[in-house]
């Protein structure tokens, strides 16, 4: 069965791998599966049709057969269930892989989601000067305690998951603003990801997108 | 097997169920399990011991033979997996009951939380005044999407599952705010879920702890 998925008709990062569909073509990347993309407009995302599929507007979305997801964290465990290569085997290594991906979107996104907030939908605000500091100290809280976690190991818990897969597309965000290279393990550990053949093939088509889009 | 949660030593919110070790309480209680609870106090939660098991110094945290684990929505995910009750028998539908576990901690929760960083944690600043309407704004819009999908249904996706309960819990922070009160179908929705037996004991013995603690 084909899998569609969707993404933005016009790249607000400029095709740099930061919208989340992403997430899901580097998921189906490693696992093999081919996929098609159908390009959605802001202004379709708005409307009935998509809202049917993602009732908050938003990309992406999975469609396989008569099976309809959205929310890239899900549609990342949904490839990782039914494809070999992103989820171990044994049953505990399993859960703690699980755990990793709600631990980067429930614990290590939320400030980082509150920055891009605060630059974008504050930017002109009088405050955003003064509290994005405070933001970047509850970051640097969370980077911290991963990087210790993390230490001089290659990946989270093992071999690659689903969850360094969730944990580095929520850091990558960051690289803009130079708080990584603070903590060098977490630099080099999002270096290692973007070596993988999947994640460059993912990153590619995003691009595509983007300069077919300005050509 | 013994079953080991963490919650707070003294409950930040009194005991009013809004710490995370609910969402696991209500799952094991929704399952029919047993469990025990570790009590952690805020010092202990930055010592080594409990950062072996919960590397950000949150709590809850789940212990179980020689498995451990941390970050509710994870352990809410695997007592769902491991016990009947919280997740359809339909690969589908139970593939769309994860979705609203994803959506309600990755699309939901991250408004909410920026409205209770900006009320504790920059409470003394003298933009937050400003500032909480243009949150409760952002709220508002997930609020609206989500009313509008829920609409008369009794629960997000056909029976009561892991995604609604973590919807639920997600949504109940808000209740002091009064908005929920401007969608009455999320307020009926917010209410069928704490009229639910298993959510009426984990809520109890949450507030349990609390009044021992002032005992």
């Amino acid at each position: 069965m084909t899998i569609t998925i969707t993404a933005f008709e016009k790249s607000p990062d400029r095709g740099q791998g930061l919208a989340r569909d992403m997430r899901v073509r580097w998921a189906l990347e490693e696992v093999g599966q081919p996929y098609v993309v159908r390009l959605v407009s802001f202004r379709a995302m708005r409307e009935p049709a998509h809202l049917a599929l993602q009732p908050f507007g938003q990309i992406p979305t999975y469609e396989e057969g008569d099976l309809a997801l959205f929310e890239s964290g899900a549609i990342v465990f949904h490839i990782a269930e039914r494809h070999a290569g992103l989820l171990p085997d044994d049953p505990n290594a399993r859960a703690r892989a699980i755990t990793w991906m709600f631990a980067a979107i429930g614990t290590v996104e939320p400030p980082i989601l509150e920055r891009q907030t605060a630059m974008f939908a504050e930017g002109d605000r009088n405050w955003t000067a003064e509290r994005l500091p405070l933001i970047d100290d509850r970051i640097r809280t969370r980077l911290s305690e991963l990087s210790t976690r993390l230490g001089d190991a290659e990946w989270l818990d093992g071999e690659f998951s689903a969850g360094d897969l969730a944990m580095v597309h929520v850091l990558l965000r960051l690289r803009p603003s130079g708080m990584l290279a603070e903590y060098p393990n977490l630099a080099a550990y999002l270096e290692r990801a973007e070596e993988r053949p999947a994640y460059k093939r993912a990153y590619d088509a995003q691009a595509a997108v983007f300069k077919a889009s300005t050509g």
